[in-house]
């Protein structure tokens, strides 16, 4: 145990590249490293590149030739693309001016949305239940022929909590509204099918699941609107302008590869390890573990310690070299009370005692036994010091 | 020379990695991994990282800490966010409701004011003179009071010619106009400095000048008005959201600061290259090459062989492993007649016999040899063909 300094317990917010990913890439940067669009053999040779690796993403999510997969920087991107082009048909078309969103999106959902509404449409929330969890009945409730999308997230970034999509995407369907699910932090955990879910977009990006930053897609089904947000040159098919980043392309598609077709290794290597950090952390008492474990993805905990501010617990963490967080890292630096929380109705007092531990494959038994041990100790030591913990 | 098997002149397209740039972004992959908006220790290493870059990406062009550089994924992006962050202002202030751009803009400009039009911002073009050139007069002609922003590129893309940015600028300025320019083709090939030339915004992107494809930079003078394209999580001050990739920004400084910092290499070594490239092409008769020489970027050479049509000439050299363009990468599905020839009034018949030849450092005196050699008999060899060429 001695030997051990650093423990990676963020990967909700970034994962390590895996080295596999990294090799795939290398040949891109000074090797292949034609524009795609270029007609030229140094181009071609990127083309045929990127187009496998757009055959293996179309794969690994169940898309049909017929969709569109496009390339973008990132889900912020995705996720801004699908609000607005519901807000472009407003604007033409005057026609739904309504969308659903869950209470408990990231920023890059909840921020759009204030857009939209500056430009007049209307943005409605769906709660969530006591479980964490948004309730279909309550979809049904909200939603009427004025509604043009209903978004929600595929899992929770904060809980790991897992949303009834297919559930939510049907009760759309039925109302005539599109569905889109933001599914950042499913990808490579879960099983994300657009042929199992019928979705009519999804976002997501390789940084969550061991490949590079800088680079996600966003899923189009067959026939559904899309109004690019860069427009420029003719790449995508003019749906998404601006050079594509072959390197990261050819990473995105190796890491989901790895990630969906052995998603096992969540299952039984993740969710051991996981199962094994919660159920040390549930025998220290006054503890608070959001979300039944059985509703969760298998990698994350969100763990609340009566009387243990979550910022004071994250930097004893820290010095000892375990990296966790208290929030979404978009959001890190306004230190505001966690969304989640917020939405689960948790009072002011649980909202800032929240942190977050989220597990990869690249985690050892070795790094949980001495995260339980560093845990343990620091909760001791800083409900000594809490003047609200006695 | 019979070991000749690649030539890559397509350097205005996308250019090869600096092996020298590909290493320094290699530990931020699998081992500096961290998400920069994380508190921890993984995160702040990271945010170092990129903190460091940014300083580098500051002094190469000559801004001030009151300034803001937002990284983006390309210059498309940061051309889309200039032009609309117009749109913005238009639509809440209704005042200012013009914008003039040259007419040899990459579409990334083209397409963006279409968008724009289509919400009421009336769009003028500048024309360019019979040097390929935009007249600053003519600016002076088309401005008035409800002008919101003039954009120019620093240089174009196809012939390399150089605009007069600053009497641009000036222009702009003086009837209470933003100026921006698009320096995506000038970068690394001439000195661009926003302490030289007042510009509002600025557009450049890594892959132009030996860096990575995906990452960019957008420009903005302290206290102009920037309204985000990309909503959601805190990075950049909240301006451009979306999880930072450190590598990207890390591979872009090093990149940038080489290219800037030796920039002589362009001046003598590129420039000694493709003068000795063009001063043989123009041995060859009724050759027409675009733009005086002193009038552009050191690396580029726009010629027509009257009587060869573009295609068939890239696809000979091709075969011979010389990678040219006939026009702009991001049009190059289209087979359009180069939008700059037209612009620049040269017959139909001139309009799709154009070829690109763009160098950079990597470019050897060899390959030129070779790539004099080739042209030459190709040139005869597709007269002999032609139809129209006796």
């Amino acid at each position: 145990m001695q030997d051990i300094k650093s423990v990676y317990l963020d990967n909700n917010a970034t994962t390590m590249v895996d080295p596999e990913v990294l090799n795939s890439m290398l040949p891109y940067f000074s090797e292949i490293y034609g524009n795609p669009n270029s007609l030229h053999a140094f181009g071609q040779k990127a083309r045929k590149a990127l187009s496998d690796s757009l055959d293996i993403i179309y794969e690994c999510i169940g898309a049909s030739d017929d969709d569109t997969v496009l390339i973008t920087a990132n889900s912020t991107e995705g996720n801004n693309t699908v609000l607005k082009t519901m807000l472009a048909r407003y604007e033409t078309m005057k026609g739904r001016n309504k969308i659903i969103v869950s209470q408990i999106e990231h920023p890059s959902i909840s921020e759009s949305e204030k857009y939209l509404k500056e430009r007049g449409i209307e943005v409605i929330k769906m709660p969530v239940n006591e479980d964490g969890i948004v309730d279909p009945k309550d979809l049904e409730r909200l939603i009427d022929d004025k509604t043009a999308l209903v978004s929600c997230m595929w899992v929770n970034n904060e809980t790991g909590l897992i949303m009834p999509v297919e559930e939510l995407c049907k009760i759309a369907h039925a109302h005539g509204a599109f569905f889109h699910s933001d599914a950042t932090q499913a990808m490579g955990k879960i099983k994300v099918s657009v042929k199992d879910v019928p979705v009519d977009y999804l976002t997501f990006t390789a940084h969550k699941f061991h490949g590079p930053k800088g680079v996600g897609a966003l899923f189009i089904r067959a026939g559904k609107p899309i109004t690019p947000l860069l427009h420029g040159g003719e790449q995508m098919g003019g749906l998404r302008s601006g050079t594509i980043d072959t390197p990261s392309v050819v990473g995105m598609a190796v890491a989901l590869k790895k990630a969906t077709h052995d998603i096992n290794i969540e299952n039984t290597y993740v969710k051991k390890l996981r199962d094994k950090l919660e159920a040390a952390i549930r025998t220290i008492p006054d503890v608070t573990i959001v979300g039944k474990p059985e509703l969760r993805v298998p990698n994350t905990i969100l763990v609340a310690f009566k009387g243990v501010e979550g910022e004071a617990m994250l930097w004893d963490l820290n010095k000892h070299g375990i990296a966790a967080s208290t929030g979404s890292a978009c959001a890190s630096e306004s230190l505001q009370a966690n969304p989640t929380f917020k939405a689960m109705k948790f009072g002011e007092d649980l909202s800032h005692t929240g942190i977050r531990l989220s597990l990869s494959r690249f985690n050892t038994e070795e790094e949980i036994d001495y995260t339980i041990d560093v845990i343990k100790k620091s909760v001791d030591r800083l409900r000594q010091l809490s003047s609200t913990y006695a």
